[in-house]
């Protein structure tokens, strides 16, 4: 990792209208397509900050509260968190929009995490982020303990070594 | 919650072929079609669990380990393992297929949950599950671990009170 | 055809939801649709059975008696009833369902042939289909008459020549 | 059935461009979009006679000779061949052109039925057809053996009654 | 440029069904629709000229004043009016038809142009236009005008040397 | 038109990736793709300028000079440059990335008109435009020049009239 890359240089921002295909019997958008367009902003996003090919290596549990009328529009911004040799964590924030009502609301935040490839589908290395404002730094801070949890969950790591994530657990410590 | 209902008589399977526009750079299947694809199979399962109108709730944490080849044929098997009031936790199984080549593996298992809903989109009760098959016991048994996993993420249950989720942690008991 | 494969082995299901841009005026599903639809669930039964890349040969008349309504979900099943050297007949079954009404009709059943491919589209053996159900069996053994129905309408067959069809029209027997 | 109309003013011609999605792995047309063209088409061209709402009834069996490529441009020609009640018989004819290689071929000539239909799905009568050209007059005349055909095949009549049908497998006449 | 070839030789028709996703919140078609229809209509037409690869060059000014609405039939006729080496001027009329009330209108008359390229993307000369009928002839003559207006457009031609279409502005001619 | 509206709130951007089915047979966008995406930009800055459903009332003339390939990233930026009572030009900038090559070009300025208009289609008066940068500034400047060949294209406006446009052509004005 030679060198180091401002996190802000990989922000993409992608506008996507709700049409009736994308809607389900209530003519809300299905969760499924929402998911679909998270994977296209964050991928964009990642081969931003890689100028790679990049493939999905994981997307962290997403929760669906607020439903997103047929003819909303939605926004997703995306920019990579910090990077791990060569995968890279991307925070996507979606924001829908109700223009004629000028009702906008903030309805997810997801992270998805990217792997840049060689043409042959290898691994390769990419730049560290470099994180500037204060979101950037604690997004940059919490992708330890994010990575911690995916690697439980996935079962690549043990439980009891993962320090950053136990802090959330609080579970060991005397009180 | 007045009936159960046989776990098996929510099984759906659905069969897609990977096309060119659902592929990457690497003419690889993209992550976020996977997941549209399993947002709907899995919608219809719990569909058919409840007979209601169902809207996604949460999609648990996916990883993608295995590049799914344009031209593929993916396989995706969905069944309701447990239901709770009006939520219902679908597990999905996804296959993937080179049938010239005479290869089939496992490519993921993945957890939604679904919110049976009326037709002004308010919560309404669905019947609870009936396992049956040692799978399906099992599946069963660890929803409500998974449950509590939602919970914390999302922020809405103190880590504390997870009984059933410290088991996997294993932190502060004696052992 | 040097070996046997049972039917059951082809079987594919798909499942599918009607969504807005698949209807008609009415909120249908529009007959086009369908047979594309039916075409890919077909073609898939043909590559298990043959391992081998195929191509639509035909396709059976088919009539469209049942209305399926935009929101329905459609089950096709398909499977292979017999080979003829290069060629195969796939049996395919139709279910529509209306979930929250809780109704399921067959709606069609419908037969297609594929031919089995090299990579240079030259006609390559397949192997024999083993059928073990009744249902299997009888289409298995309505496959000829199917074949010769089908040679005679495409001009390549005398109706003189088609033993097996001539029982259906029982024209030329004394009675 | 108080008037006739032309079947010239029934035509229909519809052009589509072989797309990535739309073919095989050996980059052909699938059948099964073919067939949806086919539909939509023949659909418009007896909207157009009836000046109704129209629900496809049937298609006859189609066979597919020539693999048509992906880039090929395809032209897709349908007109009303003759009018029964409130169902009509739409004749399609389909060309597939490579055009840079100056070649075009005729690659199919199919038949669909459909039926005009009222707001609420019922049967509503439609004008009867006046052929003038040759190609049409001879189409008008078989549009009868055709429906007799598709009747036996659909268990509707009893092969005894189709006078007009017997003439083409010359069965029971003397010679 | 050897030969000449009729204009009427390059006419392609196509017809297109206004689906639920291509229509705007009031259930008419989007203009953007519209326009990538238009595009692939007239780079036939180009391309049936030219017996090549064709690549869109241009789009003249459109005006949107006829709502097209869901269900409607949209005709798109298209040719090449003339050649300029190795570009072409193609002329697309755009009929609606609501064919249930029996209404057809003319929404659109516009102008695209397209290059002839070889497979290297390298501009090839094209056959001349003959025109023929009346509209053929009216619209060879104004292609001239068109062009110089384009070209002053893109900034490519002076003001001062398009004596063609200093006629329409009727600026600096004694009165 | 009560109160004024900065330029910037109407700012919208989309990003796209070329997929297989948007691109030509030299795996380059269509033109038509392009223009359907700069539609919806537009109309949505457009929609957040005037609160308002809007519908296209005209598409600027378009050239095509920088081919963009498969796998590319298309960004589209547009706001509202200045309002007329119920209309309001949208400028749309497009930019194209390979970001493995790391190039990013600017390939298209264009410019889109829209309506305003209430739930019955009719027009509506929208807020006036204020810009604020040079740029907002001088594309407010031009719009009425702009207006004004797009008046006369349409033969709406005598040329004679067009006291803002002579000025580019400068015919006949004493030198």
């Amino acid at each position: 990792m030679a060198k180091k890359k401002a996190a802000s240089l990989s922000q993409v921002i992608m506008t996507e209208m709700v049409l009736p295909n994308d809607t389900n019997t209530l003519n809300n958008l299905m969760g499924g397509k929402l998911m679909h367009w998270m994977d296209i902003v964050a991928a964009i996003a990642a081969q931003k900050h890689s100028n790679r090919i990049v493939v999905t290596a994981s997307a962290d549990s997403i929760s669906f509260k607020h439903p997103i009328a047929l003819g909303n529009v939605v926004t997703l911004k995306a920019f990579v968190t910090r990077a791990f040799n060569s995968s890279m964590e991307v925070y996507i924030e979606v924001f829908a929009e109700d223009i004629p009502a000028n009702k906008k609301i903030t309805t997810h935040r997801a992270f998805f995490t990217f792997v840049a490839v060689d043409q042959n589908g290898r691994p390769i290395e990419v730049p560290e982020v470099e994180p500037a404002t204060p979101e950037e730094v604690e997004l940059y801070e919490g992708a330890l303990r994010r990575r911690q949890l995916r690697l439980i969950l996935s079962k690549k790591m043990d439980p009891n070594d993962a320090s950053e994530l136990k802090a959330i657990f609080d579970l060991n410590e005397p009180k």
